[in-house]
């Protein structure tokens, strides 16, 4: 069994770890960490592990939890990885961090973007960016694992075949997408009371959110630049609160190279997801939906093209709780420790 | 393996098995009935399922699906499965019926309350009533099992300890219970669109729902008496529907008997459920929630005395379409061919 | 013209209220009191109002306001108007306090189920609770006018005609209600999150709420009870909370007494409320919902009789920021200036 | 007092004119058409109308309605109108069409995307595009007034400025709009039940819905192409549907031209909006959100420029219902009959 240990598990983030963890059958969660309610028992916190989990809330004591779990996952606000690790740690214990400490290899656009000093930059090099069907490779060796953001893992997914094969115009990529509030948090703010977000879509961070340039920097992956030299795709990124709990949407634009058609679309998307367990391809003219992955770990991709504009739509969905977030960094567990990838990850889609 | 088919496996209650049993790991479907969508691809239906199951739609001939299955699930309105049973069915094949047909053992209020003849009474005799936590005996060996409705088994399983010790008199009872909007099922009626149900609560059936008597039968087995020569009790059930996809909340009230206090309630449930898996006590002044119990099979119960009405508040939640449908449908299946009742339901509740 | 004031306009009842009084076409609002937000732009707290509302938010400076206006809707947590309001304000300004201060007569009660100290109670014996269609001719010359509570007034208007004319038990009155999310207030608390709120329902302050001696004191004069010398109705309420902005229901329980029938319930409501223009009566065996009052300061009726179980089942609706709260304040305002009382109320449900 | 009949009163639209009506000082509705509800009380069918509205709902009949009706409001699905107008209707009554019959001036572009023959394409020329804040001038002597859809009027409003003062490219416009359920309408259908929208969010009809070429013809008026001869701006139009009741936001891109910066977005506003009474620029880095329109007939405008990428980023918003509909369709009305444009819309915008 894989000793598993939370920081953070009283967020929603975190509360999903602790779901799919007490169904995965070769984990179990040794600390679950929260320090707004440390020595509270966790059901009393999070009422449906009622009868299932007997466990207190343990401080953010990284060192000590490093000595009882093989892995720590931190879903935690931005810096708090980034604050605590340490050398010691990641001799005894592998890290999935769900925050943006360890996305963005460059640490004066995460210092711009983020607004803070980065405190560890020097883990940066060796930090192998969690999106598993690009990167699985790396993930398997790495020490740190910095798990991608709900909307990122969306947006690269769905356009990454696209941008690799040179099929579009990276720049004139438009990412319009929409998000469950869990994606908000939990934190007791006025934005995000029932009343407030009911009823209502609005968008948000528009031009400055801080998931943009993780998405730039790894199509300019995709795209084949030399992204730490300075050459980068430049998109727009737009998030939207939608009145639901989970689920991400993700409408991109982009305009087709010269001779595109729908069937080289379709080979991309086909030649990098079709052996994929958790990417469903829908097909053209077939458009994802979040209620037909809510609870699950997949990702549905469609596309049209449309000759008119002579551009594709292509829109990708999932569950921001679980790939978006718990479900990839279990995925990434399932990596690191040698697991098929889908263990525990067979979730049936809820619906309704 | 057991050998699953379902007929209505379209219907929100049919989606719900066909998600638990491809789940379970000894059970697999090898019917999915649907009169509507017969030869259509299940997965074009709900789309959740793309992927994941290849199979198309059948129709309902139970004589062969009879032939294939070793349990037939029954998941459609009321009379069909009624219409159609016979002894070489039941030969083959274990009946868990969804529907009303069998709930009631008396066909004169079935015909009153459903407004209908029935088509099968001489079946009513032996075919045994779902309530798993009370009646797990008679159901190992039942050829037809009647599950329970979703209202009904909130109800019955919040009342029942204290109805069966003498704890209140069953007279006093008064059940309001509030749905999510998936126990209206999938049909396409004006009430049900998304403009009428959102934003809004209502009442409906009031002192006509058909799972008023369902309710009185059960509880007046709990209080002795002799159901069958009309000896009964009577009580107020007011279903209400809710703006929400899952959920049951039943709050009951009912005036104690003398002297009964808040020990003796306790005692009651935990004389009948605290070796249950399926049921959570919460305790005295603790009051389930939706929420908590979404996706699962749970049942949460909570209470309180209030001494100065000298009357119990009692409160039960689950999920309708588990607990409340499939969920006991499955357990129903787990009991008839004798597997441990939690098998393939240890599912944790999904929140948010 | 009529010189509004409000204090604690930025909580969801103030806010209502503004909405109202700007189309109200005999009041002006002069003072927008928001402690929290003092000298920031309304518009920038409520975007509904950009371009409707120039005002700063000011403090709560009653003895000020009351140089300005001559009425004052305070629409705050309990105490604060209590621990303003003085004989010089109330010689220059009208007030009505929307707040539980003034409501309950006994101060020994309210101290009981409010657990604080009454810091006005002098003027208790003066205050007129503003529930309109039972107490115009009081309300007409108070100078503090005790708004009722959503709940209660809901509650209240559906049982009063049944009380008043002795055709129920009062002591088997059972109330078990469900209201929108807005009627929790603004506050940045917790349960009162979208992902909290959304999709569940459950009970909550259960056989403890404390508009429970409120419905029990008005009902109390109803059934032409004593009062004051202890005499009192003894009833069950149950609130819950539904996932929608808006409304109440209250669906309400009682005993019949002997030899009453349909027909004196439906009298007994027609001589009531016949003549009320914001009281619609359904009429027997038709029942309110909320959308159907939604934005609206109409209060819906509709009843049953259970013969099985010789209880009347009745159930109210309204929107508990109009009639609950600022249009029944609105409604007092024009009593007191004696103005029509639909003056600037004459709102049309909004649906959907 | 302006006598107006509605055909198509029962559909969302529909009764959204009755609520706007009932409230309008100069206005009387003189016959609720509808087809399928003929007989019916109205109330019956709106019981939000209960107590307000006695009438019977009439059948379509346009040549009577017209001898009754100053204006007719023809809220229906697209062929209605024009199958019924004629020459002695139009001298009798003003028409205020609310489907798509007449927006498209170009027959066989109406052909291609309605898929349907027009059955009065000889009162194209004359037909005016109801869009009051660009086309006022022109709507005061139409006879047949095309009220605009709803994504348009959004999209359009949104575009116009920053098209007209040649400030953007228009082939690089790419709207990506999100609109609630009751833009679906009322029809029984089994996506707009109460499961398949709520906790979802889905595009539909990418690159093919028929808003596209009504804001595609609009703005080359605004671009001062020549539509009719062929030119014409080919924009990327994608729609959302959006858990919640009303409301549309739209989502637009587009690139700059060369030299064009903030300063130039705002004037280009402020010279075309600065005066209207219904839309409200909030001005750059603020964006619109639905609740703060709803129940109004607002629109709230707002962007933002990216000089990362060198494209502004604006959103508009409206309710559906009223500006994207029936308050249009008013406003129309008052502008026909040389009325304040805002009388009887001074609506305050309802939250929460």
């Amino acid at each position: 069994m894989i000793k598993a240990g939370i920081i953070g598990s009283t967020g929603y983030a975190g509360a999903e770890l602790v779901r799919l963890l007490l169904q995965h059958p070769q984990a179990e969660i040794v600390w679950y960490g929260s320090r707004s309610y440390v020595d509270q028992k966790y059901a009393d916190i999070y009422r449906n592990m009622f009868d299932l989990v007997d466990e207190k809330c343990m401080n953010d004591d990284m060192d000590a939890l490093a000595q009882k779990a093989d892995v720590i996952f931190t879903a935690t606000p931005q810096g708090l990885c980034a604050s605590l690790v340490n050398e010691k740690i990641l001799e005894s214990s592998k890290i999935v961090d769900l925050s943006a400490d360890f996305r963005l290899k460059n640490v004066s656009i995460y210092e711009t973007w983020y607004k803070r000093t980065h405190e560890a930059p020097q883990y940066l090099p060796e930090a192998v960016y969690g999106l598993c069907e690009i990167n699985r490779s790396k993930i398997a060796s790495a020490r740190i694992v910095a798990n991608p953001g709900c909307y990122t893992t969306t947006s690269i997914l769905t356009l990454y075949p696209l941008v690799a094969e040179g099929l579009i115009d990276p720049d004139t990529i438009i990412i319009d997408a929409k998000s469950g509030t869990s994606g908000a948090g939990r934190g007791t703010k006025l934005p995000n009371l029932f009343c407030e977000v009911n009823e209502s879509i609005k968008p948000y961070g528009v031009a400055t959110h801080r998931h943009t340039p993780e998405i730039e920097e790894q199509l300019s992956y995709a795209a084949g630049m030399n992204y730490m030299e300075g050459e980068s795709v430049l998109i727009n990124f737009t998030p939207h609160l939608v009145p639901m709990n989970r689920g991400i949407l993700a409408t991109c634009y982009a305009s087709l190279r010269q001779g595109v058609d729908t069937a080289m679309i379709q080979s991309a998307y086909e030649k990098y997801y079709k052996e994929e367990y958790f990417i469903r391809l829908l097909g053209e003219g077939s458009f994802p939906e979040t209620r037909w992955v809510e609870g699950s770990n997949f990702v549905d991709i469609g596309y049209t093209v449309d000759q008119r504009t002579n551009r594709v739509i292509a829109a990708g969905a999932l569950d921001n709780l679980v790939k978006g977030a718990a479900g990839q960094a279990v995925q990434n567990m399932n990596i690191l420790f040698g697991l098929p990838e889908n263990t525990g990850l067979q979730l049936v889609p809820v619906f309704p």
